[in-house]
């Protein structure tokens, strides 16, 4: 995923001799706590946020260059880069929204945190379930109920607790990835767990066909 | 994960007879976009934004009361809440932070979208790696390099790639799990793929056993 494809293209802009107060009623009507400065070129010459703003109606301040970061200031990110790049920077920063430039300089988009919020948390949200029915279509020869069991088998090795198919069933067409790795003890436990059930399956496959 | 475990207690906070001005100066002070704002007792009795704050400078208000949000249109989570409805409100409600409330409607921490990201993006950073190396040691009888050369065989069935499992073993210490499950095309998929692998070193194993 490039940041051209994370990014919102619906920003506000403002110029650096615009006038404070004006801008700040643009701020306020779209809602927005941080906007780029751009030049006649949409070329970002500054980055102001809504806390310059107050210091600058209660100073005094007329422009927006007056109260304005400067480009070298701003935490910024290209198009083409990988959208990850966009999360480390946001994440290091502690940054609301970042502004995303072309490669002539010219201001494209902006990364807002809560877009990367809504993008991230979409992995999280995957039902278990849908991984399993990935499984069963991938392991040929396997019923689902075979898969269940097996599921439930593992887990009863694995924790103790008394857990039938349909419980097991039951469960992972609730929850979701998030709540698996998180209850299972990070990702690379949660893989583990789906690996021996798929050794067991794959077990009782080939038991079954010596028969 | 709850709540309480994602929520920044580092928050600062105002009361709703406070005058803006020096309202402007703290949020500026402490860089907060929103606070909230308590009574004696800490009680969550409003919200404020520092665009709230700038249409409150302009317009000659003088206290936080006069500007400020009701509880009723605040978006809050409950110190004991999954944090999963915390990112899930963030995300919906588009806010850059969330007001956090024990049982008596106490104001005991703030949740902030760059704290979400910094915190969904690490499943994100796994390294594929790590997941190859759990899987290695929960499939008993196979060595690291016989899943790699399964790994190579299963990638070039199915991309056509020429891929040796030196080549396969490289790009796993670099690719994260982010990256692997966009270039497989989704968590589904990349899981899909696992299994294939661990698929074919099981028939390989029972292969050698036999012979």
């Amino acid at each position: 995923m490039k940041v051209r494809e994370l990014m919102d293209t619906n920003f506000i802009v403002v110029s650096p001799d615009q006038d404070i107060v004006k801008v700040s009623m643009k701020m306020e009507k779209y809602r927005k706590f941080t906007t780029p400065v751009v030049d006649e070129e949409k070329k970002l010459v500054g980055w102001i946020t809504s806390l310059d703003i107050t210091r600058g109606l209660r100073e005094g301040h007329k422009l927006v260059k007056d109260i304005m970061y400067t480009p070298k200031e701003v935490v910024s990110v290209k198009e083409n880069d990988a959208a990850r790049l966009a999360v480390l920077k946001a994440s290091k920063y502690k940054v609301v929204s970042i502004p995303v430039l072309n490669d002539n300089g010219t201001v494209v988009g902006v990364i807002r945190t809560c877009d990367i919020v809504k993008t991230l948390s979409q992995l999280y949200e995957i039902k278990v379930y849908k991984i399993f029915d990935a499984m069963d279509h991938e392991l040929k020869g396997v019923t689902w109920d075979e898969l269940m069991e097996a599921s439930a088998i593992v887990t009863r090795r694995e924790t103790g607790e008394r857990i039938t198919a349909k419980d097991y069933e039951q469960r992972i067409k609730n929850a979701t990835f998030g709540e698996a790795i998180w209850a299972t003890g990070g990702l690379e436990k949660f893989f583990v767990g789906l690996i021996a059930i798929g050794e067991l399956v794959i077990a009782r496959k080939v038991a079954r066909a010596r028969k």
